[in-house]
């Protein structure tokens, strides 16, 4: 499923808060005439995060064709989201813990001012950038690496090390953006946002092009500080066992 | 100047509405410390529409260098609003009744469903369209004809004979839209989303190719009867007399 996450607090349920799944399963509880089924998501999205490839399962009490159920959710749900694909999958299936990979887009305006647009749809970084650097700091975000440094406080997940099998940026000149793409088996809380923060950093000269290296070795959050915002990002795609990475 | 229409009530300064005018005249408020500047427009744009390149002037009392009112108006208006350029021009210019022709851009997007990222910044027409037809018809709104049938009641004009110098349609696959083009002296009101909604009937066959031909001539709104969603128009520049079109 696809969402614009502006008017969303965030993925997850929460008391008193419009959330996604929240949304999803006030649309099923219609569906079923008032059985409480529970979605569960890839991963949580924070608020403002968007998706363009979010998955979802949960287990539906009744026989309804996959293609039905596409439709069907689709014309209870709000317009700031779109179920872009449904498929019947087997009792093992489950979104959170059967995820071998996620793929995020992260999306950087560059205009003097704030794009009237955009605001919602993208970062801002105004100042100089220099992508050669930018490019040569992506090197070292590749491969495994033990991720404490780019961790929000406050994760109860004690591992952190984490395998990033790509890791991208381009120019989109007619959009005066540059975008960043990230592809590994897993990401930290915030850890995306705080990877951009840091190569922004890197491409204006506030930091050592190879300071990655070094914020690898000293596990410290504090000194990776920046976190760029929610509205930039976008979760792109998970990937499951049965597939091939593409 | 640009702006994001989504969450104005239109340009237009109305009592208790957050309008363009208005918080274009509070901005300046701020910047006289309470002098109270009349803000013109080169004309109203409706709740929900975008502009990329509205015009507007005001008399303001003081000297300030163009440029610094570029960035004092920048940062005391809304994050929707973006002021592109500024100039002092002579005491004769009006941005309303000097103006010698607008361009209007519109977005449809053709997703089944409501695309989430897109709901406020596009029409939305999911039907089968022949774009070949919709080239015969663009050659019959181009030129100047009465266009009585395409303008929404409530209007004080009284001719209602315009010229469009050039209309025009292409498709963006990557977006999964098409967009149209109209340049023309002048619009009456509602007319762009009038004649975008005429010719997707058309595009869809639900009209003759040539209908424009027959709508001129009976100049009654009722057989237009459609009106694109103000989302998908966007007010993309404004012309005058000193420069040559482009």
């Amino acid at each position: 499923m696809a969402y614009d996450g502006t008017d969303f607090s965030g993925f997850q349920r929460q008391p008193n808060q419009r959330t996604v799944q929240g949304v999803l399963e006030k649309a099923l509880f219609k569906m079923t005439k008032g059985a409480a089924v529970t979605v569960h998501g890839s991963g949580r999205t924070d608020a403002g995060v968007h998706a363009l490839g979010q998955v979802i399962h949960f287990d539906y009490p009744g026989n309804i064709p996959a293609e039905n159920m596409l439709k069907a959710l689709n014309s209870l749900m709000p317009l700031d989201t779109e179920i872009l694909n449904s498929a019947i999958v087997p009792e093992t299936f489950h979104a959170q813990f059967n995820t071998t990979g996620k793929r995020y887009l992260y999306k950087v305006d560059r205009g003097y001012y704030t794009n009237p647009f955009t605001r919602h749809y993208a970062g801002h970084y105004p100042y100089p950038l220099d992508l050669a650097k930018i490019k040569l700091a992506l090197e070292d975000v590749k491969g495994t690496h033990d991720f404490t440094s780019f961790a929000a406080s406050g994760g109860v997940i004690k591992n952190k090390v984490r395998t990033i099998y790509d890791a991208q940026v381009w120019t989109v000149p007619e959009q005066n953006q540059i975008q960043f793409e990230f592809y590994g088996n897993g990401f930290l809380y915030n850890m995306v946002r705080i990877l951009v923060a840091t190569l922004l950093e890197i491409g204006n000269g506030r930091r050592d092009v190879h300071d990655f290296l070094r914020l690898y070795e000293v596990k410290d959050r504090q000194q990776a500080r920046g976190t760029a915002p929610a509205s930039g990002l976008y979760l792109k795609k998970v990937y499951y066992e049965s597939e091939n990475s593409h």
